[in-house]
């Protein structure tokens, strides 16, 4: 049984989107139903509607970072009500019994998670994403959004808020520990905030120094552009941990080079070529290059109440639905500070 | 003021070791002059005295496994006395001030290690290495072999043995995880050793089964051929740490593949050339791809008591330095389980 939704859709791969009319789930006993209110552009919504990774169900409507409020819960909810605001982020569902859904790392489950667009849900359904009226989630894969949080700058925290988040805390960014961001963009704009607010002294690896007032305002104590070769010369050896943002091919020897003995390079934007390294810029320290992918459900919450406390969201351009394929050639062109968030209203 | 040692040089890059004379220094105010009884034939010796790194100084004396018997001792010396049975490893020297020393990471001594040979010490005179009757060492830069462990079987523990026993420590190898060791060789048989004796489920992934009955009899729990494709498919998802004692280039995608989510996979062999790799392989499970290199002074004092504790040595061929030329043919071929060792005597 389905119920409808207003949405803008990709209708076919490369193909602009329009607004359709989606089918929806009816609640079901641990479901609840959420009036979207708010939902943020991010870069591989761009990706995924172009088809970038081959895989598109379509019509797809894009869209994982949700922000609403509930209107409806089935009979077996008990964390939400009517009322409640709430957040979804780029997973609606795992397996829930998996070692790692079982220790709260659902965004590593073993069968994989069932992603909040372009997949199919436990029914074979596919999913439809944010950019829409509303949605129905399992409760279990919804999380709460603090009242001190505007639901518009809290959107973008669902996928690129916890995407920084967790490798930050994961990696025990803090006080006494140097922490480089490479990349000032919808993900590197909150990485300088949540680590300044985590007590790190932050740094910004960005191209240029185009947008340095802007990342010493969000947080930064420092700001060097990567164009300038003399910049990897003086930071070298520096950091405890750096955080890379950016999908474009880095060249990781010379960012491991800028690493502390036992420093670690993270990485949560993904090349989509393969990249080149020397193991001896791992081994000449010990080392350590990783990846880190969103956050659990619970550390969802964990970050959603951290930004909460800290007072601050995400930097963000509203905009009107009619507006989204604008916005998408506005994301490629990296001109957007930091954030497009459609207000679902002008759906 | 110098003294001269009998020793086995390469007298220029390429050419072949001979038999020749180097002079040592005069034992200084905490200096501990080492007769030596063994020296291991360590992988990097071959490519040091062939120029593979292009640094060499001439003539050559290898040997960073060293394992004697202390014959004098400077009068500032307050750790070893004239009879105690010591070993000396890979580097006789470091700063001692920077943050890495002062934590007893000598290892990656933030002004560099002076290397046991192929270095300059602080007065700028070249150091030889261990292919040698006798050698003068401060007593910081030297351990002491525990009597429990033979001289001959302990000499290889101070490159090789250190090499593995720092990762399998550093990434936590015990009771209740799952390790690989990467290679059956000089490396690969101490980690395997090693890491059986830490209490891990020990898998070794050798190119074929060749030497499968000796990884089953030196602790291994499982043996598997990385030459064939169903090795990775079976044993996907699976380790908490790999560590790769190999230089050829490894498929580090492939390998990245055998980890659990948070796994390690941890490289102390390292290749000539950049490799390739996916960084979607390490953030689809937050996994590391790490180096390592050595051990500090205290950590490979510890190893050796734990090697004695747990009753084992190095498997080695002992060999007379008239057979070295010889040996290196054999090392570069793999023939050799699984360290030379050379009985000094035989100089």
């Amino acid at each position: 049984m389905t119920t409808t939704a207003a949405a803008y859709a990709a209708p076919s791969a490369k193909a602009p989107l329009e607004r359709t009319t989606i089918p929806r789930r009816v609640v079901g006993e641990h479901d609840v139903l959420i009036d979207i209110k708010y939902a943020g552009i991010c870069h591989s919504d761009i990706h995924a509607s172009t088809d970038g990774w081959g895989e598109g169900i379509y019509p797809m409507v894009p869209g994982h970072e949700i922000a609403g409020v509930v209107t409806g819960t089935g009979p077996g909810v008990t964390r939400y009500r009517v009322g409640d605001r709430v957040g979804v982020g780029v997973f609606v569902d795992s397996c829930r019994t998996c070692d790692n859904c079982a220790q709260g790392l659902e965004q590593y489950c073993l069968k994989g998670t069932t992603s909040t667009y372009n997949a199919r849900d436990k029914n074979g359904e596919p999913t439809y994403g944010g950019y829409s009226t509303h949605i129905v989630v399992d409760e279990n894969y919804v999380v709460r959004i603090p009242d001190a949080l505007s639901l518009d700058v809290a959107a973008p925290l669902l996928c690129a808020g916890v995407t920084l988040y967790s490798p930050l805390r994961h990696w025990n960014a803090g006080p006494g520990k140097k922490v480089a961001v490479v990349g000032l963009g919808g993900l590197g704009h909150l990485g300088v905030k949540i680590a300044h607010a985590l007590g790190a002294e932050v740094t910004v690896l960005s191209q240029s120094l185009r947008k340095q007032a802007d990342g010493l305002r969000l947080g930064a104590d420092h700001y060097y552009a990567t164009s300038d070769p003399n910049t990897f010369e003086q930071l070298a050896g520096s950091f405890d941990l750096v955080v890379s943002t950016v999908s474009a091919p880095l060249d990781l020897d010379a960012y491991l080079g800028l690493l502390r003995t036992d420093g670690a390079l993270v990485n949560v934007g993904i090349p989509e070529e393969p990249v080149s390294l020397d193991l001896f810029s791992l081994v000449s320290g010990r080392k350590t290059l990783a990846g880190s992918s969103l956050g659990g459900i619970a550390e969802t919450q964990e970050m959603l109440d951290f930004c909460a406390e800290h007072g601050f969201g995400a930097e963000i351009e509203l905009i009107r639905a009619d507006q989204i394929n604008e916005a998408y050639e506005r994301v490629l062109a990296s001109d957007v500070r930091y954030r497009f968030v459609i207000d679902t209203a002008t759906i």
